[in-house]
């Protein structure tokens, strides 16, 4: 049993949803299938989900909604009058949907997470529906009959651990089920949505729980590349990826998803393979737990920008047992979360990303660091990217810090932090924010 | 005012202490004198300081002393014979001064402390006699009278800070001092002995105490050299060191002198020279505060073994807000002191030199490590190398890590770690540490 999970423009359009039937009924194992709201079908366009946030915008500024409402329906009865549905009696259901949220005596974050959930909600009756029109044994899950049950925080729900004994039953029943992505319900049975990436998280849930053979995440790309397409022309395919990889190149940067929208799948070890719905034939990239013997130590190149040095020297800090950890804890009872603590004898550094570090924390941490750990200077220097070489086996190839750092050299960008020696996984780099497409660049052809 | 300060080899015969006296007679600033037992005259001699240790030896074991004690009058008859000094009344003093420390009712480990001491309190009044029938004005000037009142830590006392406004006291007196170095005394009057590096540690307070225009330190090298002489034939050598270099060096293996002993001219920004008392026309190398503009960013190369590497992986590791603080928390609970924490996003590595993970503290760090912190894998790797490029304004020359890796690469060294981006005065790379000699070598290779 596979779980295909369908992105927004995948499921954009009538064209893209005739591509997504073929692509279900070509392979018999594709029963469980997860589905974002309609996506953009062009640059311009408007993504379903954003209409149905303008239109609760709307409704909690007691204007009009009637504009914003209409742009949903229209939008699905586009989609649905070209694939032959009664589209009068699915946009009758949406815009009842509307206004039983809306109309509904829940708090006004639970309505807009509820209006949120409208766009994949509707999505999933469409396709069910088509499918069935198409002779297919296919059935709408709603996330409170597929099991998914999640934590009491709108907007960013975290799923619970009994959900996945719930969701395996899933595998005891027979056709082609279609369920909505992006949320679930408490057990007291309120709606939640989940964060960023949420119908990615549905998808690795369901993975998780009915024990898939298989995710396949459909997007609009043939594969991983080796380094942002948008900084290197027609760069390398990834045709293998270990988890951790994956991990390490979300981390810096990468956005072919939100690294957190795997982590059940990862936990339950199920292989993902990212795949194109306008090109399902493309083998697409499989994400796994173990490298294959042969692959090559280095994967891929990957630059974020958006970090801070917050760096503290005091004369013979070494001698005192304890400093670092004083430090760390300032910034834990502010729950900042550091990235690395590069250090020298008398200094140490603690990366942070810079969201983190808010201007009224910023005061308060500067002060404890001074009224507690007396140092000789501390300053924050907000202007660094990191960029970061990813490949498991890397530890054991002499000469990959010999090529990178050549690579730095001949583009004159000056090296503010190498972090290199417990990840086994990648090499870390510090740099100007400014230099960061060019560091890219520099290693990528060093490397491909 | 300048303080000389002469080492072990520099006093360790007659031929020598005429050396010195021309050295003390050619500048009348050098007025602060402090010096050493006497060492070894040739590789297999025996230290005068190391007799005395082996006198408290034979004593606490209830056998004779008279071997012992006759081989350190021996040792100072031959010197103040030759000199032409009074050698009678020297020897019977000296005799007269161990066994007033032993019979004197004052604790066993007090009593060795005395005894050690013996060596560079005779060698003190020796050349101040020397000194005075050369004609000069000099006089022997004991530690307590200097004021140099330290903790009450036998063997290891620490200078007091009450210490430095008395010693500015010598400022005001004519003619010349000579103060034995390696030990001080308690307001109670105990005398106590300074750890590792003591005379050295004596030439530094005094220099500081006295607000010395110099610190002279007469050794038997012409200078600091830019690597270990042992490692690498006919080095380059350092003119001018910063304090920071110094301090960077002597952590990395550099042994001229324990860098703690140095501290106390550090930070009262004495400057500091490395003279050699057989070559005093050689310029030496002056370690200073602040680096000249257009000396090379680089100034020397350093390695030591002994250091291991604890590791630590936990899939979601990065998630865990205070993980990182808490690993640091039991290692601090066991009194240990970290040199580095290299980081991943899901594991990090703590390096500590071997020596302060004893087997009993490994046991108890593994157990807490894996019942507070529930991690995926903990090892130790107790082969570790650190081998430093050290130099002020490193930070800003592209290529420095260019350079380093492409001489690891071509002698085949594989990185275990890197570490820069806090320090800027140093590079760091962690190495295995059968391969320390070539790394060293093939760096200074690369950046002289």
């Amino acid at each position: 049993m596979k779980v295909a999970k369908f992105g927004g423009s995948s499921v954009a359009s009538a064209e893209q949803l005739r591509k997504v039937a073929d692509i279900i009924k070509s392979d018999s194992e594709r029963r469980a299938i997860v589905v974002s709201a309609p996506g953009k079908r062009f640059k311009e366009d408007k993504k379903v989900t954003d209409m149905l946030i303008e239109l609760g915008d709307a409704y909690f500024q007691h204007a009009g909604i009637e504009n914003e409402l209409n742009e949903v329906l229209e939008r699905f009865k586009n989609i649905t009058d070209e694939l032959e549905l009664n589209s009068a009696e699915i946009v009758d259901q949406i815009r009842e949907d509307v206004f039983y949220v809306l109309n509904d005596d829940r708090e006004d974050v639970l309505k807009r997470d509820g209006l949120k959930a409208i766009g994949e909600d509707s999505l999933a009756k469409v396709l069910s529906a088509y499918l069935q029109s198409l002779g297919m044994d296919a059935t709408y899950l709603n996330p409170k009959d597929a099991g998914i049950i999640v934590s009491d925080e709108p907007g960013s729900a975290q799923i619970l651990e009994e959900s996945f004994d719930e969701i395996y039953k899933i595998r005891n029943k027979d056709g082609i089920f279609v369920i909505p992505g992006f949320y679930g319900y408490t057990k007291e049975g309120k709606l939640m949505t989940f964060p960023r990436g949420g119908s990615d998280i549905t998808g690795s849930i369901i993975a998780a729980g009915i024990r898939a053979e298989l995710y396949e995440n459909f997007t609009d790309v043939d594969s991983v590349y080796s380094v942002n397409p948008n900084i290197v022309h027609n760069p390398k395919k990834i045709t293998h990826l270990t988890y951790k990889e994956m991990r390490e190149l979300s981390y810096a940067g990468f956005s072919v998803f939100h690294d957190e929208a795997l982590i059940p799948a990862f936990k339950a070890k199920i292989p993902v393979c990212i795949k194109n719905t306008n090109n399902p034939s493309s083998p697409g990239t499989m994400i796994v737990s173990d490298k294959k013997a042969g692959d090559s130590p280095v994967v891929g190149i990957a630059g974020d920008s958006g970090f801070l040095s917050l760096y503290v020297s005091k004369y013979l800090m070494n001698r005192e047992l304890g400093f670092g950890r004083k430090l760390l804890n300032i910034l834990e009872d502010e729950h900042i979360s550091f990235e690395h603590t590069p250090s020298g004898i008398d200094d140490m550094s603690v990366i942070i990303r810079s969201s983190q570090l808010t201007p009224d924390k910023e005061d308060r941490v500067m002060n404890r660091i001074y009224e507690e750990l007396h140092p000789d200077t501390v300053s924050i220097d907000r202007d660094l990217a990191l960029v970061m070489i990813v490949g498991e086996g890397m530890d054991s190839t002499v000469g990959i810090a010999k090529k990178a750092t050549d690579a730095f050299a001949s583009e004159n960008i000056n090296l503010e932090m190498i972090n290199q020696g417990s990840s086994e996984v990648s090499m870390m780099f510090g740099i100007k924010a400014s230099r960061l497409d060019d560091a890219v660049k520099a290693l990528y052809h060093a490397f491909f």
